[in-house]
């Protein structure tokens, strides 16, 4: 026998799907739903709705957009000959956030992964070609994430923007602000050495 | 400037207001959902929505029902003479778990709790005190959660149902199976002692 009816074990199963969420907090959730008004309930169904089908894909660099340029490329006071690199539209909350970068972007949407089956032609990395290949842009700055696949992917992009004659660049390894030296790892404080800037 | 599209945040927002999901969880699911094709991510829309409309309370029980009966007042085979009284739906399924219960229940939907200004008017009691003065009905098990507000809710009920002449029975408090004499506290030791029974 079912113990609860269909349409709650559907929800709970909805939940479940989503990542790092257990059953036991699938079915807490569902509880939580149901328990909502039900105009609540209509809020959080149509926000779903809604972020799926206004959410695109700006069609400069390719960062969400809710619908036509995105912000940052529509911004006329950035500088539009600096293009960072980033895997996902999360980096460039993070670099804005630093508040210290006034160029423009490119969002990859993943990085090379063979183990994952994703290749360049899942990336978008052909949009940045046509970005460079247009000119105005002078230095493109690689801000994947300093592991091996953000790695091979910023190595990758930076061979194919060789023949543009552009200046690509890599964010700066080094020991955390903040961090201690007792704590960091051989490879960042043999980064941070290799990288050491006279004072 | 905002770094993610009104869209976005929205749906960041209603995941965050659900129980245990942080700001960071609910953006890490807003952004799945975003990925998810448009088929999957109506699904997931409509199940919410299913859920809040079809899913309604046993005009017997007030157990969650998908319209009309729920399953275990439908069933046949089942022992109208004993009613078992929870507070929560899913202490239903607990029950039904164990496999040995074949009576039927009375959910509550909550506990007293003055605390969290909940009172008798907020819980299903009324419907119950209808069903016993129906007649039929020999014998009621408490089987609230074994805390304080557990406890005064069953004790306010049993009080209720004196009247009706029926039996009131509460679960039995005891060492659980599989636990451990050393790990079980002081009042769990007290009960087993007290509610000790021979071999």
């Amino acid at each position: 026998m079912e113990y609860f009816p269909a349409p709650l074990e559907k929800l709970t199963e909805q939940f479940a799907r989503l990542p790092g969420i257990g059953g036991k907090t699938a079915q807490r959730l569902a509880f939580y739903v149901l328990r909502l008004p039900e105009e609540e309930a209509q809020e959080f169904a149509d926000a779903i709705m809604d972020a799926k089908r206004s959410v695109t894909l700006c069609p400069v660099c390719r960062n969400l957009s809710a619908g036509g340029l995105c912000p940052i490329c529509a911004a006329p006071k950035r500088d539009s000959s600096v293009i960072c690199v980033v895997a996902d539209p999360r980096d460039v909350a993070a670099m804005e956030r630093a508040r210290e970068y006034h160029g423009h972007y490119h969002v990859l949407h993943g990085v090379l992964s063979p183990m994952n089956h994703v290749g360049p032609d899942d990336l978008q990395i052909k949009p940045l070609l046509d970005r460079v290949a247009k000119g105005g842009v002078e230095e493109v700055i690689m801000a994947t994430n300093p592991d091996t696949e953000g790695e091979t992917t910023a190595l990758y992009i930076a061979r194919l923007l060789k023949p543009f004659g552009v200046k690509v660049t890599r964010l700066a390894y080094g020991i955390p602000v903040g961090g201690h030296l007792e704590f960091a790892d051989d490879a960042t404080l043999m980064r941070a050495l290799e990288g050491r800037q006279e004072l």
